[in-house]
């Protein structure tokens, strides 16, 4: 991205520092808890999906009228504290020639899964223009809303395995096959795969994103030692790249991994719902913050009262953090009630900060 | 169960007290590492296949001379320390007229999802009488293996999930609905389970199995809160009678319930591939033997080199448990090359005993 940023870009991404958000980011004590949802801008909205309606998902990243809008619906409707970028972790590899589509129902296919080093050599390097829907849609978006921007990329390990499997996968069979049989070829890929997530984020940070989360979604298959000796030095490079803004690094069923991804350069770690904020921060040790946890399925499903009890809770737990953003432990799941999520988002703004 | 327990029955429970299986499950020290593999009766194996050509799996289940060749496989070709019974944890539902099947590539499948009062009443007691292929086929098997068979059943949780589903998941948001919705209702249904397992286990020992494993396959997508208020009551009863012989408890994913999994009473808490065995003997505390946890896709997938070191990795680290059956850390993969489970056997038993 050589683009000089525009000066509303710089005042957009500075003048959020003292918002809630980017305070606990950064551990100093904000006025309230910060909360946001990952997928906050999806599904569950009515809203959403009306301006999806009959607009292909791959699509819908590539316009930036759209992207402005569905970035900006969940602000304008919960009250969040930050607004996600409306993308998708495949739109840099499709920037760059992959070919693939994101099937509904299913996820990301892939045409011809990468399994050999001609493979590798064909995933070529992002360009800033060759994703200017997002520096527009990022500049609009940073010089508008009231809240920051976070950009986000998926991590190495999470973009391989859609690579390497051709699409979603339960076991990661393929990824893992090639991970421990070909270690030279792997880490061809990974490289390759953190430029691409490194040149991604720095595009959107340039162009006014304040935060950046990296999704490494499916990497908690893996044990610790596993993903230090394959993982963790491709992650770090990504998040060693972009260390100008507060980094938020999440993935899912990462109980295990918590230090070892604090240890990749994170300044915020992201933990699903299975693990109590109290335990994550004695994993994660000191000078990080912890973004979580509710469990998605509680908020999908349960009472209101088994609702409140539970972001109680996690407030609670979360006091042991040295700085907390409150979020779900995973995405917002497309049965969700919006009007629960307002109400979590009311909560947590009303509850006191200890 | 009450046909009376013949003599070679009791004789076959008790004829592999000093084995290595049943010794490490008491935590007394063995002559050897024991080692037997989840579904180690299964796909992987060609002659499983054969034995299976044209028979549908809940048939093949039904048939005691099927049952009887099929857990037998592994003991002849891997030579393992233990037999697992070929079954499914829905043969007991089956069994009590759940209109279900096993489809393959999907897996159980119910007519009619279980979601109101009216669906659990209907879920009836189990007699012995119904599942006396099961009786037949462990008297057979205890009579002549060579080693204990293990029993088992799934654990109340995971068997509601399949039931209020309709089939297997991957969030059970119907499962922690009814859960968080009905707790009424949800503890009326999984008291009607406990009892199922508890019967089929039942039965499994009086016809000579040496020890049980429960598996609550499912229960890693809980946090350990909702854990101890909705399930582990329920699979502490299960667990509770049957403590004539050693008790396995397992699940995937269950990092942050090891501890409430061995306080439900298990003898032996089974451990996925994410948790290290040392720091998973530190969750569980004392008084509980561990089993584990080789990665079904490092053995499906990686060259020798890596699975040997993997192997020796986890007796290392098992060496903090009191008592250490060895095992994979979920079941086999229908990708695995019986060749290297073969290895696997011959490296653990050739290994010191610390």
């Amino acid at each position: 991205m050589t683009t000089p940023l525009p000066a509303s870009a710089v005042a957009a991404g500075s003048r959020h520092a003292d918002g809630a958000f980017l305070r606990a980011c950064r551990r100093q004590r904000p006025r309230h808890h910060p909360v946001w949802f990952m997928r906050q801008a999806g599904r569950a909205l009515p809203e959403y999906k009306a301006a999806r309606e009959g607009v292909a998902m791959l699509d819908s990243c590539r316009r930036p009228d759209l992207v402005v809008e569905i970035t900006t619906q969940p602000v304008r409707r919960y009250g969040v504290d930050a607004a996600v970028l409306f993308s998708d972790i495949v739109v840099p590899l499709a920037a760059v020639g992959v070919d693939l589509d994101i099937v509904p129902g299913v996820g990301p296919v892939i045409a011809s899964p990468v399994r050999d080093r001609a493979g590798v050599a064909a995933i070529r390097s992002l360009e800033g223009d060759d994703v200017d829907f997002v520096t527009e849609a990022v500049r609009a978006l940073a010089a508008d809303l009231p809240v920051p921007v976070i950009g986000f990329a998926g991590a190495p390990f999470t973009l391989a395995s859609y690579l390497v499997e051709g699409g979603p996968s339960r076991q990661h069979l393929r990824t893992k096959a090639l991970m421990y049989a070909e270690p030279a070829l792997w880490h061809a890929l990974l490289e390759r795969l953190a430029a691409l997530a490194s040149a991604f984020l720095r595009v959107q940070i340039d162009a006014g994103a304040a935060a950046v989360q990296l999704f490494d979604s499916w990497v908690g298959t893996l044990s610790e030692a596993d993903y230090r000796r394959h993982v963790l030095p491709h992650s770090a490079a990504v998040l060693a790249s972009v260390a100008d803004v507060p980094r938020i690094h999440f993935g899912v069923g990462t109980g295990e991994l918590l230090r070892a991804m604090g240890e990749a350069g994170a300044d915020v770690v992201g933990v699903d719902w299975r693990v109590p904020l109290d335990e994550a921060a004695r994993r994660v040790g000191p000078g990080r913050a912890l973004q979580g946890n509710l469990d998605p399925a509680v908020v999908a499903t349960a009472p209101w009262g088994v609702v409140a009890a539970a972001v109680d809770d996690m407030l609670e737990r979360g006091r042991a953090a040295e700085g907390h953003v409150v979020n779900l432990g995973h995405g917002v799941l497309p049965e969700t009630d919006p009007d629960v999520l307002t109400r979590v988002v009311e909560r947590v703004h009303a509850a006191p900060v200890g």
